[in-house]
């Protein structure tokens, strides 16, 4: 298959990683920050800003696209790549996620999830092995296995089945695998249970999946939970393996994860909050709509490239007070550029064997600013 | 003044003109077309965008921008254009045309009318004097001077009235104006009456100003109406002065326009219908979220250079049904890439002596196409 994982460095003091994931529509440097395109597209940003702001592989939505417009249709006009004109290496997630997010309207057997839609109720039957095909008809590079993600804190005995169930779909999803150009990473499940999470990260690992994925985490738990699951899964994972960590996180999140040994992200937050008017930056979250920002004429990050950056944090205000569709779109491009920056200087400092203080001085500039 | 109108083709067989008006901020090659940028931002674009539309000069709302974010902080970032970061021409319009669309929440008197703000209640008092210092403020190119633009159809007595306040108005705004890098257009009334536009537009040509407005149209009349009204205001405003129809139009009104010897546009149909699914195309006008595009893997217009026209028509229907923001930001770069290449195509058709065959070209292929 034409997938590797090339391990280049590791970081002194810490389980930081600096590899290059090799897919068939080419190298992702890792560590490295996917962003959301739930719906084929990364929401407000053309493909050429997406581009431009340093993203490597994004991710696309196996629930949501086979529910509009159809794998059938992005199948039929030449896969996702070219439906969203989006060349480089993309990851679909499994639709596991939508057994937690929409748990209302799900129904768990150990055949499948079944789902009522949430555009016209109508029933999508999502088993591992639809899930397969539906990520092969839309063509991404990486397919993750259906899991089952619950709902924390929830009782052990709970946990434990969804785990379970979760080791059976990845063997069931791998053997319902046709495509050569798709590698499929299996995900840990087990909830905050130290025990459940290395039990099911050692069933996992010993199937031998391209790589591996944290997932049922970011569900509601403090970052510290979070962290100490980290803590004992990345150590009963393969090395020579991507790790990817679900729907994490804030810039804090990233680097905790990445001292950790995590190598892929994915996340709604700098997008949602860049919608909402939050804007990150090196001295902590900027929110646009305060009145202090009102007669400002400093870029919200000095020396930062994105298309923001150009313009006064009292336009960028302006936008947001006035309604105006350019407000979310500019900070989704600064939000999304400052976590590509975030993770190129990060794969940076691990490679000079300098990532600890590294992290330290980001964590003291973050806090160097009262909020605003 | 840093103003100035070249003329340099007359098209034989009609009242075309090819030209070149000068301003601070550059030329403007004519007959052109202005986005509009309301609330200092053409909806859903960067300005990269605008400019990548092939816009030469953008429009700005005086009474918008008065009220937010107010033209003191506009004046104190720099004024309009390094506010929102367009270094081309911008025209701001006067205000006028609040007086009809905000009818309502207006009062008219001779010295001003006062307006209860649309955002928070408050009142803004916007004489001929006020609306000149405000657009000073913004720092515009060309500055409109206030008029009072009021509903068809009316009794002739109240489109008198109107008019001759119209006259006084822009005296008052000449006698106000303290700036030399910005140029005031005057604005002819006269509701659809031939005699009173016609001696609207004498009265001001005698006042000699930089350049010439026909306003209080497309507020509900047929397009023929229109026509007729420019058929009589055009012979009779000076030849070496840019005109400005104002607000206008389709594809077709800007032909018929030119025809009739107009040089300037402003218009939010290809913004707004943008928003709206609604594409502008040679073969007449595609509504994407018609189910005919559903699997359609064609560009909205072959040979198109925007940026919506490397996608499929199949795609761009699914971000609108999707509830995508990019299918806005897409389609309205569509359309006024679509305007712009238009107004280039008439501008080398006049300078070909081929503005006639040329209209009648794009007239039947615009009624080619069933609607879809």
């Amino acid at each position: 298959m034409p997938f590797s994982f090339d391990l280049q460095h590791l970081a002194p003091g810490s389980a930081a990683r600096r590899g290059t994931f090799h897919t068939p529509h080419g190298p992702v440097e890792t560590p490295a920050f996917m962003p959301v395109g739930t719906q084929a597209t990364i929401k407000g940003l053309t493909i050429d800003q997406v581009r431009s702001t340093g993203a490597q592989m994004i991710l696309g939505n196996t629930y949501h696209l086979a529910l509009r417009p159809g794998e059938e249709i992005v199948r039929d006009l030449g896969g996702l790549h070219r439906f969203m004109g989006w060349d480089g290496p993309i990851l679909t997630d499994s639709g596991g996620f939508q057994l937690y997010s929409l748990a209302q309207n799900t129904k768990i057997t150990e055949q499948a999830a079944v789902f009522r839609s949430h555009i016209d109720g109508s029933l999508l039957e999502l088993s591992p092995e639809r899930s397969i095909a539906i990520q092969e008809a839309l063509g991404s590079d990486v397919a993750m296995v259906l899991d089952h993600v619950i709902a924390l804190p929830a009782a052990d005995e709970a946990i434990q089945d969804a785990c379970q169930r979760t080791i059976r779909w990845a063997s069931r999803c791998r053997a319902a695998a046709k495509s050569q150009n798709q590698a499929q990473f299996a995900i840990v499940q087990g909830g905050l249970n130290p025990e459940l999470r290395v039990w099911c990260a050692a069933q996992l690992a010993a199937l031998d999946f391209p790589g591996y994925a944290v997932g049922g985490l970011s569900v509601g738990e403090a970052p510290d939970e979070m962290y100490r699951v980290l803590d004992v899964v990345c150590p009963a994972l393969p090395t020579n393996k991507p790790r990817y960590l679900m729907g994490v996180g804030t810039p804090q999140d990233l680097l905790e994860a990445i001292h950790r040994g995590i190598d892929l992200f994915d996340c709604v937050i700098p997008t949602r909050n860049g919608r909402n008017a939050l804007a990150f930056t090196d001295s902590g979250p900027l929110r646009l709509r305060n009145a202090v920002h009102a007669k400002d004429d400093r870029p919200l990050e000095a020396g930062c490239p994105c298309l923001a950056c150009r313009d006064s944090r009292a336009y960028l205000r302006h936008l947001f007070l006035a309604d105006e569709m350019l407000g979310p779109i500019l900070l989704t491009h600064h939000n999304l550029t400052y976590y590509q920056r975030l993770l190129a200087a990060a794969r940076q400092a691990i490679a000079a064997d300098a990532f600890t203080s590294f992290t330290a001085a980001k964590r003291a500039a973050w806090r160097s600013q009262v909020v605003a």
